[in-house]
């Protein structure tokens, strides 16, 4: 089994990830980023940011590409597996990885958050079928056709918007009687005709026709319907991804690591960045900001062990 | 006397100033953006911007144009007038223009902070005729000439950096026995020959010529020397920029404005960001992640107004 020093590992290559990997590579710190799918995370799925300080208007994948490229040139190692678990030996860490194990002073969390899934029977047979949890992903596959969107949230919206341009109608459905969507979103979809919102509706069911959805079974106001659609978007919230740590790692009852206000956890020299700590907004700057406090903090803390 | 209406203002057009303002249009308020001077703020003075996610290379000059663009696209009414003083009303809020009177709902402080003065005999009289407090606005005017920087922080080792490749010799002059710099402008400076530290040195006084400066009197560790140096930077440290709202507004004993984690200050309705609030790092993020929380807090205190 190959084994690995570094001084720090940073679990997950998002922007806080990545940012928190920047900071540390400038202060002389040698790390390794480690990623188990591609870099840039979340944004990657967003085809227009125009609330990044920089850019009037840039795509996810085009900011994140950037990002990694600031990686690339400090020359940052760039290990792309997954951490299938970690162990705190107090001087030092383990990373198990699936035929590796990386040994380092001190490790940063930003694994981020997911997509809550829709439980539904028969909904795990009809992703990429005609269910999808990105529009930015799947939108073109669904060209000219009528689709709906399960939510009724900022992100719900975006997609939605997104969706308005390539597809012929777009239902929202929200659960609730009104959407907790920023303004902004709410009068971007007022402007197109071709958006309709569902309020108090659930979703109960979906049919297929030869494998592929063809409607989505509704309940509004307690009357069953049936909307017609071959293209169902779910966005009905985030799941933090902390399973593999879980055993070490003290969580709120959602799942967020808790992290004082140094981003640092309950284990000494270990840290968390980005949206797998829960923060009052979600935001590409609110959780870079966790990635240039958790380097702070790593920085200070590695220092003061070498003066020990 | 002109009067204007807002919802909101946000005093300084600096990066956190331009953040809020980004994020409060958004969200559908109507914002004004006040700036005495020229937008931006103090990263217009950075020629290299390389830790800032999405850019791997940037002046902060082409950032903050950048920037403004967003606030230009968003229609935020930007006005080029200082701020005398603000007066809370309770239900609302005054601010006093040379000419002119601003009310709004409520207020965003973001002026961030300035350069420390280096208190000497006769140095008023030299600024712009050798001293300097930017080397980016006058490190072209010592073309080949030997200068020396005043201090030993990060900034005094960038600055110092910037001036090596346009003057003869750059000397750093450190009140400490070390630099209390990022590691990465410490290796910087190694690399440069024509950059030299001189240790537990202060200024104590300036020689002129002709009315412009000649040399830099120095004493090191009680002995007094004479450095022949055409041009003198100075980068000692920061004063935020609070004086005009010191009525009403709480600072700690450094003049930074105390506000709770959501960036409220003691007076309801009145937010503060950026750099005149203090913070573990001093970070475009830091700063602009400031923007986002009082731009988010001033959005739900406003929202909650309405309901009520």
């Amino acid at each position: 089994m190959e084994k690995m020093d570094f001084e720090v590992a940073i679990i997950g290559a998002g922007v806080a990830g990545m940012t928190t990997a920047i900071y540390l590579a400038r202060a002389g710190i040698r790390c390794c980023l480690l990623e188990k799918s591609i870099y840039g995370g979340q944004i990657n799925q967003s085809p227009e940011v125009r609330n990044y300080p920089g850019f009037v208007n840039v795509s996810g994948i085009e900011l994140t590409a950037n990002i990694f490229e600031q990686v690339k040139q400090l020359e940052i190692s760039y290990i792309n597996k997954e951490v299938v678990s970690i162990t705190d030996k107090d001087s030092y860490k383990i990373l198990e990885l699936k035929d590796s194990k990386i040994f380092t002073r001190a490790i940063i969390i930003a694994t981020g958050r997911q997509s809550k899934e829709l439980k539904l029977d028969g909904i795990e047979e009809l992703i990429g079928r005609g269910v999808s949890y990105c529009a930015t992903c799947d939108g073109i596959f669904f060209k000219g056709k009528d689709v709906v969107v399960v939510g009724g949230g900022s992100s719900a919206l975006e997609e939605a918007i997104y969706l308005s341009k390539i597809c012929k109608n777009v239902t929202i459905l929200s659960r609730s009687d009104r959407l907790k969507a920023e303004k902004y979103y709410i009068e971007q979809i007022q402007y197109r005709s071709n958006i309709l919102v569902r309020y108090n509706t659930k979703v109960k069911g979906l049919n297929k026709t030869e494998g592929k959805l063809s409607s989505v079974v509704v309940l509004t106001d307690e009357k069953e319907e049936e909307i017609s659609a071959e293209g169902c978007f779910i966005c009905i919230g985030y799941q933090p991804k902390t399973t593999n740590f879980s055993k070490i790692i003290k969580t709120d009852k959602d799942g967020y690591i808790k992290t004082d206000k140094d981003r640092k956890t309950n284990i000494p020299y270990i840290y968390a960045a980005g949206d797998v700590v829960k923060k009052t907004k979600f935001q590409l700057l609110t959780a870079m900001n966790d990635g240039v406090l958790a380097a702070n903090s790593c920085i200070n803390d590695l220092n003061e062990l070498m003066v020990d």
